[in-house]
């Protein structure tokens, strides 16, 4: 099979212009087939601001009212989704954006309403990565907006981290995937306050035992489960990382 | 060849749930391939305006600066468009949506500064429809939002009247295309007062004494100038009518 990088990247990268510049550049320059995933948070929270749309948060997951349904749509589908395919083609990367809506490829569902109401945030069910996958094989490079759908006609927001490990998964029938979460740190670190204490290797069993002991806390746990489940349903690699890194294989690498 | 109905909706028509909702209804039961234009100009105005970005306009056309630039990309990239391939997926339509930069289908060139100074307002200069008539073929709907790229990392907002001609003429090298732009009325009257009053046919030298004798004026002198350079590149078929007559061929028809 050939070979496939999927990247995801958080919202502060892609949302200053410098980092944006230089994350572009060094995904232009990762050989073979690729995919891109992006977040936008922080912009929809300041955009929305202007509105006077409140950007309500529980545990650090945003409740997406009907209004905010809008705001999420405009910033992720619109504003930086297609922000990134401009940067991308002028770098001669041919770039498509998409959110789960387009070409049907990843149907979700409403978060059922238990302690908390998400609003309209979509738990993914489906992903039909044939199409998606043709079209990579033609040279095209998927961006991945956080947002999907009901195929009832609602949009749904959807945790980027999510998208990038349900999109791996299908996206292992038809390549070798290599699967990299891009945040601030240049890995998962042993000791936060000391950037150089990259863990390079973690194991489920290790990853039990920094949960239990708190190295491993916060966005970091959803994080490494996506990624031990895409290792499992036949993703080759996994890697946490910083974006500057990209390419250097520097950060944590993730093994069953 | 096969046919392909493209058809160009004014902003008013998805901007608004019930005319979008009854829009989306038939565009799904018209037969065969199909593509989709959209404007949004009015959502524009009122996000911008929320925003406390100014709409500044010259001549019904509107100058986009850097923060215009922004709102366009959100709300025609996103919120409509995204909104859009939504409802059609939810129809069982396998909508794909489209900026010029997606699969660099539509290059544009920033339209020169002479007297007035337009900003990020693309001219078209490039279409490469064969990406585009491939997927078409294999079932796919393109939903087309009124924004190009100049390939330069730049996205420009664009007139979709244009995005429709232009992308009616490249695709008339794969499809014997039928070009249809909807907007308020059933068709051109020839008396603007009486609704009914639907001119069945125009002629280019029609066209010219429409326009001398004011029956022809405004936004619809390009909308039937794009139409008339559109029927002389290829395209088999053009018409303008109102939305809810999509289907029924009751408008006015253009031909050579």
């Amino acid at each position: 099979m050939e070979k496939l990088t999927l990247i995801k990247v958080g919202g502060k990268i892609v949302e200053e212009t410098d980092s944006l510049t230089k994350l572009l550049d060094d995904f232009s320059k990762i050989p073979g087939h690729k995919v891109l995933v992006h977040g936008g948070g922080r912009s929809a929270t300041a955009i929305a601001q202007k509105l006077g749309v409140e950007s309500k948060m529980h545990n650090g997951r945003r409740i997406t009212d009907v209004e905010m349904l809008k705001v999420v749509t405009m910033v992720y589908g619109g504003l930086v989704n297609k922000q990134i395919v401009a940067g991308l083609q002028a770098l001669n990367v041919n770039a498509l954006g998409l959110t789960g809506a387009d070409i049907n490829y990843m149907r979700s569902e409403k978060r059922p309403v238990k302690e908390v109401d998400y609003g309209f945030v979509g738990d993914v069910k489906e992903v039909d990565a044939g199409l998606l996958a043709d079209l990579i094989k033609r040279g095209i490079v998927p961006v991945l907006a956080p947002l999907t759908h009901d195929k009832k006609g609602n949009l749904l927001n959807t945790n980027a981290d999510a998208i990038a490990g349900e999109a791996a998964k299908a996206l292992a029938q038809h390549f070798e995937v290599t699967l990299i979460f891009c945040f601030e740190k240049k890995g998962v670190l042993s000791n936060e306050k000391d950037d150089d204490s990259v863990i390079p290797l973690i194991t489920p069993d290790l990853f039990d035992r920094y949960v239990s002991d708190g190295t491993v806390q916060g966005g970091m746990i959803p994080k490494l489960e996506n990624a031990f489940e895409a290792l499992r349903v036949g993703v080759k690699e996994a890697f946490i990382t910083r974006a500057g890194e990209l390419g250097k294989e520097n950060g944590t690498r993730l093994i069953l």
